[in-house]
Parts: structure tokens; C-alpha cells; sequence
């Protein structure tokens, strides 16, 4: 009589514990102690278990690569992001294998088909800023290959993703700046169709609302804007503004630039908050306040998400809305409290 | 009688170019004018070309993609150095699969492997600073798979590689404190088993060689010593520092802050050049003195070096020791000519 082939489910059902668990210690993969683990492999070579040859084939299939598509990296937001994905990634085993996009749609395309050809066994991707196609993003969950969405994300793909509160992270600097009692608050807000920059521009719009202030449009500049440098200058002479909110640090420089030319003090004349914690934001002087979006653990989080799709397909769908942190420095004016 | 094959050489010949030409231009890769392109394509056609099915399977190959390992991506320098490369790889419609090694030997020899079970076409790298075993890369040269290195080379590796002439930087820019006037000039020296630093002190030695100057061993500090910026407190209290090298931005950055703390005047007391023009250097005030390295060239360079070698793996072995730029800035005093 043939012997009967010892399954994952016998080694289960022996040590009471699950047959994934039994998978996970057996393919050097997921949470399992090391005492269960070593248990694990030690009954399945007693018992002569060998794995199943189809289910190993599909096991071989595994690359224990991760493909990452991130926009560049000359923003250092990026490069927390990759040390936050890393910093899970490589516990786990697993190859990073890096595509930029450089926020070119069809570079973004090209990038999604060498990490597919790649056989990678998961994809974390920040999708490029002017993303009107998702064809390709729709070929990456059709080819069954786990996705999760980082930074920015969009409501006609259903997969995992994880984001930061732009709206509450804007809200919270601009109801600071009115509560320090600035009353013609600069806005420069970056490009309407991109949900990140977007969002800060509602969440600015939503705390002058708070504060009964109206929206004046002469305040609000599109980064974008050619004359953008000459429109500050204006703002800054004409409106007695008393307070700025830019969606990126860099551009807060700029108004830093023009304010020295105009000698106008920071913080005493003009309060200043910028956006995402740069490290241009500490070393400027005065230093920067600033909205810290939690670069690190955005990385860290949506590798996780991956991770669990990858060991689990069937896993619910996990999302995340980042909170942020108000980083308040000396670009902003102190207000004695009353006593 | 059967009909002779045609061959790139018969094309060749007709043409009055090198078979090589041909070949990229039937290829697609490589340096071919777009009007000889169009020529050969056409002749090609006209002849019924068709590749020999043997070099036609080595062609298919080809995966058209070029890995790349970079320590990482917190210094601006990497992100500039992977601008230029890809300003090359693109253009020759390449795709870059990107690894970093965080400076970590045995993540390199991963990212190495990952790299060349994704079948790339060749690899750019920058080894960890901490390399001493080669068999990584021993294994990439005998896999065939042409290799460049970029920013740091090891005489054991005889391979292309595009490097920056660090001793010449160094040198300029300290032979520039001693002609303004410094007489103590203090130097924060990275590690010395890496070849980059290495030269950058024995740049800053051959300097107050030049100029007569003892080389005083207080004045030199070590950026590893975890009492490192008491030791630079000391040495602008005690030793009458009147100019600095630093072989990083970020070490300078430190050096303006011990100064603001001890009321010494940069640049009326201390003249201040770091190494590197990360954006720092324009940020801080005084803005800082600083050796550019030209890390986009670099980059381009060495994907340049790259294309050449898949396109041609008997091409000569091409290595460059790119020059750098001293950037003067307000960093350093200004020193009136005597006319």
C-alpha cells in the first residue's frame, strides 16, 4: 500500500496551530517565533514531509523582490519614504528593485512592465502627478501581483494605500497662523489637479473659514505661475500680509528671499509656514515651521500593507490616512499669552 | 544554387561604414545619426537583412534595462548623479531597476544578485564604503555583464569607472583659505579606507605643503569621533582657526553653528569651504563655500561608459577622474587686491 503523503495540514494539526503557519515557518516567510518555527521544521523532517511539486513551483515563482516606483529623489520626502519601505522590507527578506518616474506617465508605464518582467512579487508605487491613464496600473492587478498605493492615490483603483492628511495637515498650519493673529494670510497653493496640493488648499480655505476671515483671492498664487516671484513681491507690498502658508518649503524660501529684499522682518512682520519638513527647513535661518507629513512611516506602513497582501491575497483592503505633525520654529511671531 | 545570406558586413560595405554601425543602427542602440539610421534601415530592407537567428536570440536577450546601486538617497549628490544617468539611459531607451545598499556590504552582494537574476543588460555601481570582499562583482564580470563604477573604484576591479578627482578638489579648495590669508586651518576628515576622503586630506596636506604651512595634527578631526563637536569647539576656542575644510557640507553646517555660539564672525573671523554643493550649501547664511563635483556629468558619464561596453564588449577600457569646481561663496572673506 502506498504510503500516504504527508501534508501541511498533518504538521498542523499535530502541533495545533494553523496550516498557514506551518507554510510561513516552512518558506522562511512571515510572522512566526523562531522556538515555533524551529518546532515546525523539526517535525516535518521527522514525519518526511516534502512540499507539494506544485505548490512548490508556485512557491518558486516568489522573487522576494519588491518593485517601488517613486516620482525622484531630489525631494527628500522620497528618500525617508524608501528608508521607511526599507526599513520593512529587508526584515522580511525581501529585494527592493527601484523604478523613478520622474512624474512622466509614459516612463511610469515603462517602469510598471520592467518590474512585471521582473517577476517582482509586489509593487509599491507613488503614481506620477499627471496620471489620467490607469491601464497599466489595472495590468498590475490583473497579473495578480499585489499593489499598494503610496503618497497619492486614486479613486478608480481599488487597492491598499496609504496617504497623508493633507487637508487637516494644511488646516492646522493655517488655523495656527490665525491664532498667532495674522489677518492677510499667502497662499501658494500647487497644481488643482494633483489630490495632495489640492487638499492643502481646502484645508487652508477651511480654517479661514473657522476664523470668520474671508478668502481673498489676491492672496491665493499658483506656483506655477510664471510671474509667480513678481506676484509675491506685489503681495507682500500691496496687502499687508502677515502671514504665509506655501504647499512646499522651497517656495517658503522664496517668499524668505523676497522678504530680505523688502526688509520685511520673519517672524516679527510675517509669520511663515511651509510644507513636508525638508531639510532646508532647519538649516535656513530663521528656521522653518513646518508640516511634518511622516515620510518614514508612510514607507514603513504601506510596506507592511504589501507584505500582508503578498502572504495573504485575500487579505481585506487596508488604507490609511496619515496624520500629521505641525513643526512650529522660529519662522513664526511668539504671542505672549495673557495672564 | 541557393541565394547567399545577406549580412550587416554586405550592408556595411555598401554604406561605406563600420559593421558595428549596423548593428546599432538596426538595433536601435548607440550613437547613429538619425539620417545613416535611416539609410541602413532602408538598405537593410531593400537587401532582405535578416539578423542571423543566433545573434538574434542573443539580441533577444536583452532585457533593455540597466541596474543601478547607489548607497542611498539622503545626499543630494546620489539624486544628481541618477539625473544624469538617466538623462543618458532614457534617451537610449533603457530602463533603470535601482538598488541601494545603504552602505551595507551584504546588501550590495544582494542587490548585486537581484540584478542579475532580473537579466539586466549591465550595472552602474558605487560600492559600499566598507568594501573589502569582491566576489560580487567578480561574479557580475564573469557573468559577462558589462559593469561601470561610479564615484568610487577599487584597484581590484579592473572595469570602466567615472570617479571625481577628489585630491584636486581638496587641494583647490584649501590653497584657496592659505591665499586669502589663513594661517590655522582646521580639516574634518571622513574615513580613511575610503578612497574619496583619503584623497580629500591628502588634498588639504599637499596645499599647506605648497604653501609652507606645518600640518598641525590638533587642527585635523576625525568626523567619526562621537566627541566631535567638542573637539571643534576646542579647536576654535584654542587654536586661533581662522579657516576650515570640511570633507562634507553637513560638517560645515556644524562648524557655523559652534561659531553663531561662540560669536565667531564667518567670514570676517573664519573663512568656512565644505565639499560637495549639496543644497544646503545655498541655504545657510553666510551661504558656504563648497567643491562641486559635477554628479550629474559623473552620472552621464558612466552610463555613457555603460552603452559603449553592451554595445560593444571588446570597446577599451574607458575610465575618467572628472575635475571638480571650487564654488567661492559667502563663506570666505573677501580679500582686497593690492593695486
Amino acid at each position: 500500500m502506498k504510503k500516504k503523503r504527508i501534508s501541511i495540514t498533518d504538521i498542523a494539526n499535530a502541533l495545533q496551530v494553523t496550516p498557514s503557519t506551518v507554510s510561513r515557518a516552512l518558506n522562511g516567510g512571515g510572522k512566526v517565533s523562531e522556538k515555533k518555527r524551529l518546532e515546525i521544521i523539526s517535525l516535518a523532517k521527522k514525519l518526511g514531509y516534502r512540499p507539494n511539486p506544485i505548490a512548490k513551483s508556485l512557491l518558486a515563482n516568489r522573487t522576494q523582490t519588491i518593485g517601488l516606483i517613486l516620482p525622484e529623489f531630489t525631494h527628500h520626502f522620497y528618500s525617508r519614504v524608501l528608508a521607511g519601505i526599507e526599513s520593512i522590507t529587508s526584515k522580511a527578506g525581501y529585494q527592493l528593485l527601484i523604478c523613478t518616474s520622474n512624474e512622466n506617465q509614459n516612463q511610469e508605464i515603462k517602469s510598471t512592465l520592467t518590474l512585471l518582467d521582473a517577476r517582482v512579487d509586489g509593487i509599491l508605487a507613488t503614481i506620477s502627478k499627471m496620471n489620467d491613464k490607469f491601464e497599466h496600473i489595472q495590468e498590475v492587478m490583473d497579473s495578480g501581483t499585489p499593489l499598494v498605493l503610496v503618497d497619492r492615490f486614486s479613486e478608480e483603483i481599488e487597492t491598499p494605500y496609504v496617504i497623508s492628511d493633507d487637508f487637516k495637515g494644511a488646516f492646522s498650519a493655517v488655523d495656527y497662523l490665525c491664532q498667532i493673529g495674522c489677518k492677510n494670510i499667502l497662499h501658494i497653493k500647487g497644481p488643482d489637479n494633483l489630490s495632495t496640493t489640492f487638499n492643502r488648499f481646502m484645508g487652508y480655505k477651511e480654517a479661514l473659514r473657522k476664523h470668520n476671515m474671508p478668502l481673498k483671492e489676491e492672496l491665493v498664487l499658483e506656483s506655477s505661475d510664471p510671474k509667480l516671484v513678481e506676484k509675491i513681491r506685489l503681495c507682500l507690498t500691496r496687502h499687508q500680509v502677515d502671514g504665509a502658508f506655501t504647499y512646499s518649503d522651497y517656495l517658503a524660501f522664496e517668499i524668505y528671499k523676497l522678504a530680505s529684499q523688502l526688509k520685511i522682518q520673519i517672524p516679527e512682520e510675517l509669520s511663515v509656514i511651509g510644507y513636508a519638513d525638508e531639510p532646508i527647513s532647519t538649516y535656513i535661518s530663521p528656521t522653518l515651521s513646518t508640516v511634518n507629513q511622516q515620510p518614514f512611516e508612510m514607507g514603513a506602513m504601506s510596506a507592511r500593507y504589501l507584505l500582508n497582501k503578498i502572504n495573504d491575497p485575500e487579505v481585506a483592503l487596508e488604507v490609511k490616512n496619515l496624520e500629521t505633525k505641525l513643526m512650529i520654529r522660529e519662522s513664526c511671531k511668539v504671542v505672549e499669552t495673557q495672564s
